[in-house]
């Protein structure tokens, strides 16, 4: 198993994660008491996607007292997005509607610039761009959201990068993420940037991301009181898996192992009939008599994860397919329309959004182009 | 003897800085051939202060066949100015002025906050205001001289800058600058900004400045082709002496090392008279007799660098003082009396000095603000 922010691969241990980076598992009465203050429940909580957090209890405490809190995600512009991409989106856009929280998305175009050897400035500005139209199509509030690019935002910003560089030296930069005497001195730079954004209101921030994130938000927890701000507050999710297994994330760097943003019906039915990893049994005779593996089934995870929000039919599935009932064949078609139809309400939702008022027009988009952070 | 861009100490041996650099003295032909161009002689390369060069043939091919080419030089604003810090940007203005080249005056704020460990943001930024009004004072071509604070400036460059880090790496900024793994990850940045100016035009750029910032243009020239830049050239000073005496540089932390620029005249006369290391003799009898060690005497070696310009007078003075026949104390009130009329005459053209003709509202300034680097 390796988990850093740039790879996940391997069958991953989120116990063992959650022991080796010093997070906490969302207890249920913690859960409870956010769900409570949220007004409703979240099947991404509940079935534990979000299942580890850093000050989660501390955020609580601040809502409850009425200071509030604010949200911080972000996207690595790297290539066209996947489902994958979108979950801690969705979950982030959730949050904000519950706790009518600002929420900030940085677009790391730097950061997938100096990490990836054949990147090329332009490629990397281009999917910048066409990530944000997806990630405007989430469709949160605009005007208490801000969707910034790093290379642009940079000018309102730069005392504080150095302010928080200052503070990391790269002793401290190896030991966290494994850099060496031949990572470039711009990658070396950019956890400065990756930090800030946790430092633009003087509330608490709480970070909806996957968990491979976390090793930045080590770095800020032990420097940011000594700059005047909180620690930062994380919830972690697991991983959707990659369609052909449960092992690793959807990889950017291979098509055919998610299912993308843009994919057309036809193509999400084909890749999902043809890759998902099933759990059901090599033949009718014995996958009747003793039904799926739902641990292992791809299609029936993707279910849980997002797709089949309602406890009681995937409750169905589960027996139904559990018990041998439905073949994966069927499984796979529920997956697919599921899919498809999310699919085809993102593309539309994309088409008419407004992304301007994310980067430029909205409340929160104003205020922050008002600001320089020193 | 340590020469590196932070720290000047010892006995300066510049023929094994040329050496260890890999730079060119600047030959009898070389200069002759730049005061051709030039259209007239400049002291400080007669005198051989300006000595050492890294492809000024090309910059003067360049000029000759009608290229043309530009300037680019910088101040680090951790403290107020002093005479020291002026000569680099006096050798600019005369290149500009005959050669009607434009000049970048980088203000690296960002530098001089991460590489002292107590600087604090709100003291450098005061110092880096105050510091560009003494550079106005220089009186540049209000039309032809951008100067920039590196903070304020990086929404411009923000690209550029990742492009260039990305081809440094850690090993070799250990290599160049001695960065080790506490040197924190800010510093460790830097370098791609104090390069990142060589790639404002595609012309040639030629550097004014002394020969401690040299590290960095060892790098560029190993980087900018790759580019599509050309490789910088420069034209190195040596370092102006500290009053106390002949060995390192002025130094900013030694307040009475150094004439500062708003050091009024009773205070000059009284450092010159107290501190100004002499080369005369310790008794009246002996210094009549053999005359003073020119070679080592403050006062004469800062009269011959910029305060004396008319050869003829010089020579007077050498003749003079170097048999015994003038005293100690008369060379040191000639410096004295050159020194306050040349501070008289700053502060005059400091309070008239428009910085924002240089910082916004000149032709090149306009043009630079709209300018994007990628």
């Amino acid at each position: 198993m390796a988990v850093t922010p740039w790879e996940v691969s391997g069958k991953v241990d989120y116990d063992k994660l959650v022991k080796d980076f010093g997070t906490a598992r969302i207890t249920p009465a913690l859960r409870a008491r956010l769900e409570r203050n949220a007004g409703e429940s979240n099947a991404m909580l509940r079935r534990d996607y979000f299942f580890s957090h850093r000050d989660l209890d501390l955020v609580m405490d601040d809502y409850e007292n009425g200071k509030g809190f604010y949200l911080y995600t972000g996207r690595g512009p790297s290539g066209p997005m996947h489902i994958g991409h979108l979950i801690p989106l969705i979950f982030a856009k959730w949050l904000q509607d519950r706790f009518r929280a600002n929420l900030y998305i940085e677009i790391t175009d730097d950061e997938k610039f100096l990490c990836k050897r054949d990147a090329e400035w332009e490629g990397i500005a281009k999917f910048a761009g066409e990530n944000m139209r997806d990630i405007a199509a989430v469709g949160f509030d605009p005007d208490r959201t801000f969707i910034f690019r790093d290379s642009e935002y940079v000018g309102n910003v730069y005392p504080m990068l150095v302010k928080i560089a200052k503070k990391i030296n790269f002793s401290t930069v190896k030991a966290v993420f494994g850099f060496t005497n031949e990572t470039n001195i711009g990658f070396i730079f950019y956890p400065a940037y990756q930090i800030m954004p946790t430092m633009f209101e003087k509330r608490r921030c709480l970070i909806p991301a996957a968990i491979d994130q976390d090793p930045y938000w080590r770095i800020q927890r032990d420097i940011a009181e000594s700059m005047g701000y909180h620690k930062t507050a994380a919830i972690h999710s697991k991983f959707l898996p990659p369609l052909q297994g449960a092992a690793g994330k959807m990889s950017s760097s291979m098509k055919e192992s998610a299912i993308w943003l843009d994919d057309d019906a036809k193509t999400v039915r084909r890749k999902i009939m043809k890759y998902a990893f099933s759990g059901g049994r090599s033949t009718l005779e014995e996958h009747r008599r003793i039904g799926a593996d739902l641990s292992v089934d791809v299609p029936f995870q993707w279910l849980s994860v997002l797709f089949e929000p309602d406890d009681a039919e995937l409750k169905r599935i589960a027996d139904e397919y559990g018990s041998g009932r439905m073949l994966t064949g069927e499984i796979k078609e529920i997956l697919a329309s599921k899919l498809n139809a999310f699919l085809a309400e993102h593309r539309e939702r994309k088409e008419n959004a407004d992304v301007e008022k994310y980067t430029y027009t909205g409340k929160l988009a104003r205020e922050m182009w008002k600001k320089k952070f020193e």
